[in-house]
C-alpha cells in the first residue's frame, strides 16, 4: 500500500510520521534532534500500536538499540550518532527504516508532506511543491525567521532523497486566509499593510481545520453549518473562530505572540507598555522580543514554571501559579466572548492540544465561567484524556468537545487529496 | 451660593468650567489656549444656555470682544494676548470672571477639581490635594509624561491665586483601580509589575462613573445591582465592564494606546509586528510611538481623515473609508463579546462621549451586530442627538442607552463630597 510522510522540519530537528494512506494507518513515527551535532538523537517508533504503551525492556546496551513496548508489540529504535545536516538526518532516517523493515524500499513512500509555519497571503490552502512555491516559501521567511528556512530545508532533502514522491507544502497560516479584512488588519496605517504584509496571519491552522472536521462528525452536522470556536490550547496557544467551514478569526496575529496567555508568550499586551520596559530595562528590540516569546506568559506570571501541570500542582499554595492559571484561563475567556459576538453565538466549543486534551480542570474552569451562554459540563466525561468525547451535558444548549489534535493526519490527507 | 471650578490643564492650554453647587449649574466654561505664546486665546462662555445656543453677532470690532446667542440669552468673550504661563493664564481668567460680573470675588469659588490624568495605584477615588498628594503626581509623570506635568502645574496655579479653596484631584484612572488582578495584569515576568508598575490602569474612568451612575438612574435600579457596558466612544475610546458599580475590566491598557480602534491611535496591535514596523521603517522607539498614537486608528486605515463623520459622509464611494468604519465598529464588537463573557451577561450598553452621542448610524451599526445577545435598536430613538435616552425598543432584553457625558460635573460632585 501507498506510505505517506508527514514531515515537521525545524532548523536542528526533524520529526515524521509515516502513515499508510488512504487507511491512516500510522507506521512508524520518530525524530531526529541535535542535527548538525556530533550526538545528534535518533528515535523511531514503530509495530501495531505505535501510538500507544510506553515503551520499556532494552534489547541492547550500546548507543544504537531497540525497546519493546510492554506489551510486546510496539518497539522504539534509538541512536546517538554524528548528524552533520537535514541531508544526512534524512537519508539515515530511510535507511533505518528500511533496515528495521517498516518499509521494504525507498519508493514506496509515495507522498511527503511537509509543514510550513508562515503561507503570507499566497497560500490559502496545501499545494504541490514546485520551484515557484519553494522560492516563495523562502522568500516568506520574513515572517517566520525561525522556522521557514528549517522547512525549506526539509522539502529539498527530500526532494532529493524521494525525486519520485509528491512533495506537498501544508500551511500553518492557509486556513485562516479565509479571515475578512476587518479581522486581519491592524488599524495602522494602511501602506504598511501593503509595503510589508502587516496584517493577521494567524498559526495552527492543520490543528484548527482538523478538529472543526471532526467537531462536525461527531455532532453529525454539516461544518458548513456550525459556529464553532476551536481552542488549541498547548505550550502555543491559540483560538479560532470557524463559521461557515472557515475561519473567521484567530487569536494569534501578525506573529504567534498574540493572542492568549501561553507558556512563555505574552498574549497580547499594550505596545507603549513593551517600550517602557524596553527602555527602562535598556534592552534591545530583540531581546524584548525574546522576553515576549520565551519568558512571559505561565512562566513570567508564576515565576516557577511554563508547565501548566506543574501550576495546577502547586496553586493551592503558590500564589503565583494560582495567577498565571486564573489569568490563562481569564483571557480564554475573553476570547470565546469575542467569537460568540462576531459569530453571532456558537454551537461548539472544542478543546485539543496538550492542554485541551490532557487537563481537566482547565476545561472545567473555562466551561464553568461561560454557563451564561448555556454551557454545562458533563463532569463525569471531562475526566477523559486524550480522546474524543462530549464533554457538556446532553441538555447542554452549546457543545463542548475534546477532540485530539492530529496534525500529521491532516497533513497526509492533503497528500493525497493531491495526488 | 457656593461656586466650584473644574479644570483640565494642558501643557499649553486650561479648559475650565464654573458651576453653581450643589444646584449643578454650570454659570461659565472657557478655554485658553496658545498658554506661552504671544498670541494666546482666551474664550468664554457665559449667561444663562451657557451649554446651548450658537453665538452670533459681535459686539466690538478689536481682538477683546463679545458675541451674544441668537436668542440673546448667552455670551461668549474672545480675546488674543499674550499669556507666558499657566500662572498668568489663571489670572487673566478670574479676573475676567470678575470683569463680566460672572463672580463678585475670586472667595466665591470655595472649590476647584482637576483632572489628573494618571493616579497610578496610589488613588482609588478622588482627593483633597496636599504636598504629599501633589507629590505623587508628579511622580507619576513617567506614566503620563504629557499630562500629569501639565495637571500639577495647573494646580499649584490655582492654589496660589484661591489659597482658601478646596484643590481637589480627579484621576482619570481610579474608577478602574477596582479591577481584579486577573483583568490588570499582562502575562509578563511579574517582576515588572512590582519594578514598574507594568499593568493596566485604564482611561477616562470619570466618564465612565458617570455615565453609568445616570445609567442606573434612568433604569430605576440600583448600580450596584447591574452590569453594564459603558462605551466612551470619542476621538480616545475606551469601554469598560462595569459590575456591582465597580470597574471590572476596561479597554485602555498601561496606556490610552491599547483597546480599540480610535482616531489616531491603534488600538490592540501585535507587538511582534510594531517591532517588524520599526525595523523596516529605521524608526526609533519613540517615532514608532508616534506613529501608533498619531498616525494610526481610523486615519491610518482611512487614509483620508481621523473624524468619523468625515469618514461616514464618503464610505459609500471611499473603500478605505468604509473599511475604517467597518473595522471601527468590529473592534466595539469583540470588546462588548469580552465584557458579556467577563460579567457573565449584561443588563445595559451605554453610549457616550463624540461619536457615542452623536453619531446614529455607528450606534446602529454596533448593536445590529449585537442583536444574538438580545438587543434591539429603536430606530427612531437612535437619531436622537447629545441627550439622555433609550435607544433600544422597549421589548428588548438588554438596554441601549445614550448618556452625554458630563466629567466636569463629576469632577464638581467629587469636589463638593469632599468638602
Amino acid at each position: 500500500m501507498a506510505k505517506t510522510m508527514a514531515v515537521n522540519a525545524g532548523s536542528s530537528s526533524l520529526k515524521f510520521q509515516l502513515l499508510e494512506m488512504p487507511a491512516e494507518q500510522v507506521i512508524a513515527q520518530g525524530v531526529i534532534e541535535r542535527i548538525g551535532m556530533d550526538d545528534a538523537i535518533v528515535t523511531i517508533k514503530y509495530g501495531a500500536d505505535v501510538q500507544g504503551e510506553r515503551l520499556i525492556g532494552h534489547l541492547e546496551e550500546d548507543d544504537e538499540h531497540i525497546t519493546l513496548s510492554k506489551n510486546g508489540k510496539g518497539k522504539k529504535y534509538e541512536n546517538v550518532l554524528a548528524i552533520k545536516d537535514h541531508q544526512q538526518a534524512i537519508n539515515f532516517m530511510l535507511q533505518k527504516l528500511t533496515d528495521l523493515g517498516i518499509i521494504q524500499d525507498f519508493n514506496e513512500i509515495t507522498g511527503v508532506g511537509h509543514r510550513v509555519v508562515a503561507g503570507g497571503e499566497w497560500f490559502n490552502h496545501s499545494v504541490v511543491v514546485t520551484d515557484s512555491v519553494l522560492e516563495k516559501i523562502d522568500r516568506l521567511a520574513d515572517y517566520a525567521p525561525l522556522h521557514n528556512p528549517a522547512n525549506a530545508m526539509g522539502i529539498r532533502a527530500f526532494q532529493k532523497l524521494l525525486p519520485d514522491a509528491l512533495s506537498v507544502a501544508v500551511f500553518d497560516t492557509s486556513f485562516h486566509q479565509s479571515m475578512p479584512e476587518e479581522n486581519y488588519l491592524y488599524s495602522l496605517p494602511y501602506e504598511y499593510y501593503t509595503r510589508y504584509g502587516a496584517r493577521k496571519y494567524g498559526a495552527h491552522g492543520t490543528s484548527h481545520r482538523y478538529v472543526a472536521a471532526r467537531a462536525a462528525d461527531m455532532m453529525g452536522k454539516d461544518l458548513s453549518a456550525l459556529k464553532l470556536i476551536t481552542l488549541h490550547l498547548g505550550a502555543g496557544a491559540s483560538i479560532t473562530a470557524i463559521k461557515d467551514g472557515k475561519s473567521l478569526d484567530t487569536s494569534m496575529g501578525f506573529s504567534p505572540l498574540a493572542g492568549v496567555t501561553m507558556a512563555t508568550r505574552s498574549g497580547d499586551v499594550d505596545a507603549s507598555l513593551v517600550y517602557y520596559i524596553q527602555e527602562r530595562e535598556g534592552l534591545t528590540n530583540d531581546e524584548m522580543l525574546t522576553i515576549l516569546n520565551k519568558k512571559s506568559g505561565l512562566l513570567g506570571l508564576s515565576t516557577i514554571s511554563s508547565d501548566m501541570r506543574d501550576l495546577l500542582d502547586v496553586q493551592d499554595t503558590n500564589d503565583h501559579a494560582k495567577l498565571a492559571v486564573k489569568i490563562f484561563v481569564n483571557r480564554i475567556i475573553k476570547y470565546v466572548g469575542q467569537y460568540i459576538a462576531e459569530m453571532g453565538g456558537v454551537d461548539a466549543l472544542v478543546f485539543t492540544a496538550g492542554i485541551g486534551e490532557n487537563s481537566a480542570p482547565v476545561r472545567k474552569m473555562i466551561i464553568d465561567r461561560l454557563s451564561y451562554f448555556g454551557i454545562e459540563l458533563d463532569a463525569d466525561a471531562n475526566q477523559t484524556r486524550g480522546q474524543e468525547i462530549e464533554i457538556s451535558t446532553s441538555s447542554t444548549h452549546v457543545k463542548a468537545l475534546l477532540i485530539p489534535t492530529n496534525e500529521e493526519l491532516m497533513i497526509a490527507r492533503d497528500v493525497e487529496a493531491l495526488k
